[in-house]
């Protein structure tokens, strides 16, 4: 065991703009210890998730940001050191949000153990965590694909949208996903399944995506806004759906957009094509009984190779800020992961 | 009986601007003869519809424009003069879509007897026609307002939002409505059983909208569009409903406002309160049980006292362009109708 325990906390909170590596330092502290009741787990794994965004911003109306000083939020992975429980024992993998740490206690409140037939744990972060849940929230329940039709989605190989790609290849779609460069889009065809992926750094994106959706949309994941959503939705069917997950791209934007304002535009799409929009959230899902089908499903299809889980890893704590913000400017091929410790 | 048959023909086709009187021309033909199996129909009420405006120009997603010298599309209700059916009988009364002119023969189909006990036959150019229909759609269906939420629309006194918030009462919400001039809001309240209604030109229009909302908004009937939906939406509760019905504010806007782009405010919005938004159209839904229903118990309502359709009464179909023109004006204090015989 490591004499000290490395924390990354937030130093300063950003101003509308990407989530930058700066906004974070490093520290190191005594090893907390197992109390009464507790458990001492040593992280393995951390999940970047776009969401993380709202938790370093000052004000979120989704849930409390992280303090000034105060260790960073997000999901992980790791084993059991020192039990004090009778429910968990030494070696166990668990999954929680204990944030960026080296190590963490709990007195068993927040954590899950993790099953033995999961191929990797770190899945927990990503095709069976929050990404891959809301992913199946969206094709299954809020567009509820049905073969035959063509389900589109950005930021390709990313934790929601490779996975929400998989599921609407299972359900008998057409998948069309954009990503940014040649090689990630030749990923998500030839080894995620997706029948075209489009790179949003080509010069003839806007063509391509066009061609790419010779029966127009009925489905569609907005998981990063900007200008794939602008493109996209002109060819949405009529009576297309649309699930609002996530709007990665606007997040990285320093101010809106200049005029003219078009919202009009918008809202008279949705009449004139009948379209049903709706947000939606993981959180507030996780105490439903479609939490439970997914985790069966999705184990399911991952035991059954149906969907496989893609992930990219960069190496050691110290590293998570800079993987943060990768994330935001696409430089993962992959759910993007951090490797704390073997 | 009149000698001839006088027609209000589309002149031109607007250039995205509000539909005006000068579009339209007069002329008169000879009155059409009944032939085998037709009947002979006069006018007596034109039905003032936003929808109309998309008639009118050149390109329509939604229906066929009205050819350039034809007769101008829209609902209508006459009384048969001439019949050489079995099915209806000379002074019965129908309604139809024939459009404004004097007489139109038809073989049966595209016009309906209206029922006996109707209190009076222009009701099914409102309350029991689209507007009203749409109306229902939007709160019963879309919307599914229940009892002690707060349901909010625009246009209080068209021919739409009166019917959305005396139904949107039945149901036993809150209803706040908007309207242009103390006079009309002071009906909306007293005579139709708003809660609050607040005059769009109030200089604290907004400052009293706001006040209106004391436990936000839950459903919410986008029939006008425009600033009304700006100063709206920031006060939807989370899991909001809004049903796109018409935009007719933004219908007359000579270009899009200026900036900045505020879509991913709007998106936003929807993500982070998980709002469901829809379209809603009427034509979707004219073969569905649904419209049977909406007619039982619009009836049932207008019998009973629950609903009380409200009509403002253009005289004349020489004056029905400028009474269309007057629907996007703000002019009619109700359901607007032209009356062209007695």
């Amino acid at each position: 065991m490591q004499k000290v325990n490395r924390r990354v906390v937030l130093k300063e909170r950003p101003r509308y703009l990407l989530p930058t590596a700066p906004l974070f330092r490093m520290e190191s502290t005594a090893v907390p210890e197992a109390g009464a009741n507790q458990v001492l787990i040593r992280t393995l794994w951390l999940g970047m998730d776009p969401y993380l965004f709202s938790r370093v911003k000052q004000v979120s109306p989704q849930a409390k940001p992280v303090p000034l000083g105060g260790v960073m939020y997000g999901a992980t992975v790791g084993r059991v050191e020192v039990s004090n429980r009778p429910d968990f024992a030494v070696g166990d993998l668990v999954s929680g949000l204990w944030g960026w740490q080296d190590y963490a206690v709990s007195d068993g409140s927040g954590i899950s153990r993790i099953d033995g037939d999961i191929p990797k744990p770190s899945y927990l972060l990503g095709a069976l965590g929050a990404a891959g849940f809301g992913a199946y929230l969206a094709v299954v329940d809020v567009l509820r694909v049905q073969a035959g039709e063509t389900l589109t989605l950005g930021a390709a190989l990313g934790g929601m949208g490779q996975i929400a790609g998989q599921i609407g290849k299972l359900k008998g779609a057409r998948v069309v996903g954009v990503a940014g460069g040649k090689e990630k889009c030749r990923i998500a065809v030839e080894q995620l399944g997706f029948d075209a992926c489009i790179d949003h750094k080509a010069d003839d994106y806007a063509e391509q995506l066009a061609a790419a959706y010779p029966k127009g949309v009925d489905a569609f994941v907005v998981n990063t806004g900007g200008r794939m959503f602008d493109l996209a939705l002109p060819h949405m069917n009529l009576r297309g759906r649309v699930a609002v997950c996530g709007l990665m791209e606007n997040y990285a934007m320093t101010s809106l957009p200049s005029g003219p304002d078009r919202t009009f535009l918008l809202l008279n799409q949705m009449l004139l094509k009948r379209l049903e929009v709706r947000g939606s959230m993981v959180l507030d899902h996780l105490r439903s009984s479609r939490y439970d089908d997914f985790k069966r499903e999705m184990k399911a299809w991952i035991l059954g190779g149906q969907v496989k889980p893609l992930e990219h890893v960069t190496e050691g704590l110290e590293n998570a800020p800079d993987a943060l913000q990768g994330i935001f400017e696409g430089r993962n091929v992959g759910k993007s992961i951090v490797r704390v410790a073997a």
